[in-house]
């Protein structure tokens, strides 16, 4: 590569987990990056190439260099938001699943018919969610198509990686007359319209994607949910949907179809490899292997789960079995608004489910004695395995993959991550920033190699 | 009382819950402070002589007018912190207690004999818990007494009321060569001087007080535990100490004494209303019966027990025996500076525990179904319950009562509090603050209704 060919240099120390339990210290390293942002080099201290890399980017004004104390992360990649529940952030969790939706959700969800209102609390939605790292969002959106598209004009103009669902419910046994699709074919012609318009406002090298969004199997018809599936595959979509979230949910699908939510959602097309399924706690192993034959992904979402699932996900055995699986806050049935939140939960859960948590019972009867989540696993969870669940070059620090990025200051005046430079190996500092690292503590936040938020 | 004998007056709605599970909004009350800090009056919006005081106030500059949109709570009462731990927040977590004190800990609290280095350290830390809310701290120190007393004053340069013990540890076969108490009385000796040098600092009306720590019993020789309880009760001191925290300890208790932790404590006198249990995991039923009849308290530290004790705290038994109990972050056997995420952590581990973790259990089989955390009783935990463990009047607010409070700001730019004034109801901000209030949101402090950190 000649030095004239690039857009952007870097440098800096980063942190990835280009695999599972595999961290990478990349010590000073240039980033090179082309017009697109996508990675096209990266260069140690010593490569011979890089002086001359680094001046000329230098001399044309499109060099940062990160100063020592700060470290590069792969952005945030979180799979699972409610974008109209955004309001009840951390409000309204005293109900199980199916009264929740009913006395706060969709309520709270009709209001965004109200373009005005979704554009006030869509732009400070992800302007907030970027502030916490969340370089990549994946969201529901609500049943009617103007607000979402409001909402993606907000990722487009703050610069978030998004992906969007226009949420489709057509069942009148299961979804109230102020909030649904008025038919299956009303639904499908509705999300058609999202994907074209979606489509047409984000452009080529979009950084905004529709996504084929049946709420869940108990509030969609199976014409709705055959059709979606066609239409994923006519239109070459991402497909996102809940899965076998709560005992109500599961025996709800059960009694209607004899079958699991994976059988289901197979037999209608709807796993796909750029599929991403909420919760899934209560898959069996059949559906497991499902998910591994279609390549589709999980989001984990442990806060929620905690309040509505009455369950942990069983993820050691998901990730033993090869299935893909990323992290979600799922606002607002989770009630941060951070990943880094959500990954902690996901750390404190594991270890709960491992150890069992009844101090009555003796060791060897209180829990399986499961390996739960490593540091380093929660990271790839919150990063690399995000990424590939979405089947995006995104998460982690690679040529070919785009510069989604985060610079994560030590010792800043508003955070909680400290580092002690005679005391902590760079694998110390990378522990203590996947357990410490908050909104504070980002200092810089790059999505496709641009600088946001600034 | 005339206008004349108050010292300060802050105006603006407050949450507090004077009860476990009563909640008060106090909605745009006078709060009448005394020289010391303490509140003498809380005057209503229509109260009649209200509007004298508040100009009375205004005209001496005393007078704070919280804007709408901002709410007062309690300071956050932290009662599990190792100060000199704070360098290792977030990182060597991957051994079991009894590893992890030898591997770790003890020589990274051996390294605070060095007073320079603790200065410096401690300054960092009393700044940074109080710039999180933790408005009060019962902090374990180490074993040396000098660094201690450097923690005390740096604690009383920043304004944090703590409560702050020199660690006693004489057990030769249980603590390294290189940080012990010699022997047991050379370790009576420095608590005694401890005490008595921190009260000569502290002065009248202290700020800052001396606590009597056994690190542990498998630490600390018989004739030290029994010397200590006797110091307690002739110094008239706190007493803090760790109690059944993991299967590791307990055992080892109950082959040394055939007692448990409890027992042992209450045979040494350990055991007051001035106590605090961090822990507590493997208590039995007959352990918080000592526990209420001597009044005294636990200190619940989820983050820490996901890691050490490969349980949870059974809260809801020991709650409903009328068992004293508050949060600690445990630093840095927990991972978070920040009580509210204590708090969030606890209401998390509740709920696993109620509803168990299993999905291949059946839901009746899964959990024990017991009630978990509500969201006014984790608030209550974090304030008003800790100032009841400590027997201090903090926590809440009443006449009698220190103004240790909090200012937290809806819709701070670097916060994810956010408050729609035309959407929540006082409950729903309540909620809200609780679940995701956090060091952004927090727009002023007071302790002894001082501002600090200004
Ligand atoms: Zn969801
Ligand atoms: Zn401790």
């Amino acid at each position: 590569m000649g030095t004239a060919d690039f857009a952007r240099v870097i440098t800096g120390t980063a942190f990835h987990t280009p695999a599972r339990d595999r961290l990478e210290v990349l010590e000073d390293h240039a980033f090179v990056l082309d017009s697109t942002g996508t990675i096209t080099q990266m260069l140690p201290a010593g490569d011979a190439r890089r002086t001359e890399l680094v001046e000329a980017a230098r001399s044309r004004g499109v060099l940062e260099e990160l100063p020592k104390g700060s470290f590069l992360i792969p952005g945030l990649v979180d799979l699972h938001i409610h974008a109209p529940q955004w309001p009840q952030l951390g409000k309204a969790l005293d109900a199980p699943l199916e009264v929740w939706l009913h006395k706060y959700t969709f309520p709270m969800e009709a209001r965004f018919a109200d373009t005005a209102f979704a554009a006030e609390v869509y732009d400070e939605m992800v302007a907030t969610l970027l502030a916490h790292g969340t370089t990549t969002a994946v969201y529901f959106g609500s049943v009617e198509v103007e607000p979402n598209l409001v909402l993606a004009e907000a990722c487009l103009r703050h610069g978030q990686r998004a992906l969007i669902g226009k949420v489709a419910m057509d069942d009148p046994d299961n979804c109230p007359p102020y909030y649904r699709d008025d038919s299956a074919q009303a639904g499908l012609d509705a999300t058609r319209r999202f994907i074209t318009e979606l489509r047409q406002m984000a452009g080529e090298d979009p950084l905004v994607l529709p996504v084929v969004t049946p709420r869940f199997i108990p509030s969609c018809s199976d014409e709705l949910l055959a059709g979606l599936g066609a239409l994923a595959k006519e239109l070459d979509c991402h497909v996102q949907t809940h899965c076998s979230e709560s005992d109500w949910e599961v025996g709800h699908v059960a009694a209607r179809l004899g079958q699991t939510d994976c059988e289901a959602l197979s037999g209608h097309g709807l796993l796909t490899e750029r599929t991403v399924l909420a919760h899934s706690n209560f898959i069996t192993e059949d559906d497991m292997g499902l998910l591994c034959a279609h390549g589709s992904a999980v989001a984990h979402c442990p806060m929620s789960n905690a309040y509505f699932a009455n369950a942990v996900f069983p993820l050691r055995q998901a990730l033993e079995r090869g299935v893909k699986v990323g992290l979600g806050t799922d606002i607002s049935g989770g009630f941060s608004p951070s990943l880094f939140d959500a990954a902690r939960h996901a750390l404190m859960a594991s270890r709960h489910a491992a150890s069992g948590t009844d101090p009555s019972l003796p060791p060897e009867a209180r829990g399986p004695g499961s390996r739960p989540l490593s540091t380093v696993e929660t990271f790839w969870l919150a990063t690399a395995s995000g990424g590939a669940a979405l089947d995006l070059p995104i998460g982690q620090f690679a040529p070919g993959y785009r510069f989604d990025a985060l610079a994560i200051e030590a010792n800043a005046p508003g955070s909680g991550f400290r580092h002690y430079a005679a005391l902590d190996a760079p694998e110390d500092c990378f522990e203590k920033l996947v357990l410490t690292a908050d909104r504070g503590a980002i200092a810089r936040i790059w999505v496709d190699g641009t600088p946001r938020l600034d």
